[in-house]
């Protein structure tokens, strides 16, 4: 089954289109001033715990895993045994490299990790994404139109009319023939995903954003939903939330779950 | 020290600009039909045993470790304690996040591996590189216009009457105050990378893409150091050379070393 099929298939039977963002900063810890590995562990199957059913995928963050070398490779590898196979795992890496190395990654990520999507960079064009296509099961975001303020220097540019953006969107449809491609669309770019929508016809988008970098929810699911499917990634303001007890970072899951789930239920009651 | 400075100083110790990519490819290795970790475990001391004063840098890629997991990432932590400190050494990773999460990836290359340099893309803008070039004596080599083919499809795109590469040359000069910024520039680009250096005034650049890509090792090795330095990195024409043993692998690091130094000694003989 391809991988925009099973993310469908996997969004109506969680009932989610809540993606969980694993970024776990040891500075954002409040259990003692400087947590171990272990702490961090252990903080983040509590995470798991409380948020198995609520989330449809998971998004670690290679970086926050990396920083701790191969202990924190290891940590990761522990870390998607446990989650299991009940949620969609994407990871995001951002890679973006000649197809040679593309395609030591893609082992690293789809073989080695088991991940079922992964998140690349499209500067060094479609040979470079080429390597993370080939199974039709695997899924790939790739950055189109991303959160961060800098996203605006070079991604809208105006090339032959139109931005930088754009052509990613174009380079993408090409790249879509097993039906496994889709955008990141940050959702602190307000009105620019109903544009990328428009232009992308269905494809997948995983939009981050919300919460701590103070995307529009509401704005996020209509716009990323209309024609297609868009998941929505929070991280900090889940990971983190109230007293850290399970218990808090379930409530505020549980919540954001339910805003996402009411403005879907909005979107369909006015197509 | 700053980044610039150090490379200066240690290309004219070591008389060489000749960088050897550490890309382990199981595949290609000839000892038994499918070689363990151990293997190329094994086969990496004995490039570096052969190499070690010819090379001024040794640029290990992340991929050809990650696809290993956690044990690929012992390999490296321990690779690069036996390389020990008279190279430069240059982690090949083409990251590219937020702020917030390059700061991890800054804290595993640079303090985690001890890393004195990291490739970066530039697709999310300038907020996305500042974390890395905080140090000054820790370089940032930016993907300005990379060796494969698909370079062409983002990087030519005319923006505001130039391509979208010369954007992030500009980018690149206004990040580089504390003197540790460069570019990579890959040598299958031919006479572009004269027009990058004319735009880029001084800044190092990394030029990956001779030997098995088929870049010109003449043109970019004296377009590249017209007014500034440029290192030359070849990956698979050492690592694999000949019949793979210590001899042959020494004897074509130090005939691409050679061929440099004799480009380098007509550039300056007619400068």
């Amino acid at each position: 089954m391809n991988f925009t099929t099973q993310l469908i298939k996997k969004i109506s039977e969680k009932k989610s289109i809540l993606c969980i963002g694993i970024d776990m900063d040891p500075d954002r810890i409040e259990i003692k001033s400087s947590p171990t590995l272990e702490d961090l562990r252990k903080y983040t199957l509590k995470v798991i715990d409380a948020t198995l059913d609520v989330a449809v995928a998971y998004k670690p963050n290679m970086a926050f895993f990396e920083r701790w070398g191969s202990k924190g490779y290891q940590w990761l590898e522990e870390m998607l045994e446990y989650i299991g196979k009940d949620s969609i795992l994407i990871c995001d890496a951002k890679r973006g490299d000649i197809g040679n190395t593309a395609r030591q990654y893609a082992i690293s990520i789809f073989d080695h990790f088991g991940f079922d999507a992964v998140t690349v960079s499209p500067y060094m064009g479609s040979d470079s994404i080429s390597p993370f296509i080939e199974r039709p099961e695997k899924g790939v975001f790739v950055l189109c139109l991303t959160s961060n303020p800098g996203a605006r220097e070079l991604q809208l540019l105006r090339a032959d009319g139109k931005p930088v953006y754009m052509n990613v969107i174009k380079m993408v449809k090409r790249l879509n023939a097993n039906r496994n491609c889709g955008l990141v669309v940050g959702a602190t770019q307000g009105d620019e995903i109903a544009e990328v929508r428009r232009e992308s016809g269905n494809l997948p988008f995983l939009i981050p954003g919300i919460g701590a970098q103070g995307g529009d929810l509401e704005v996020a699911v209509k716009e990323g939903n209309r024609d297609g499917v868009a998941i929505i990634n929070v991280s900090r303001s889940i990971l983190y939330a109230g007293d850290q007890s399970e218990g808090a970072i379930r409530a505020s899951a549980r919540n954001f779950q339910e805003q996402m789930n009411d403005a879907l239920f909005d979107l369909r009651r006015n197509l």
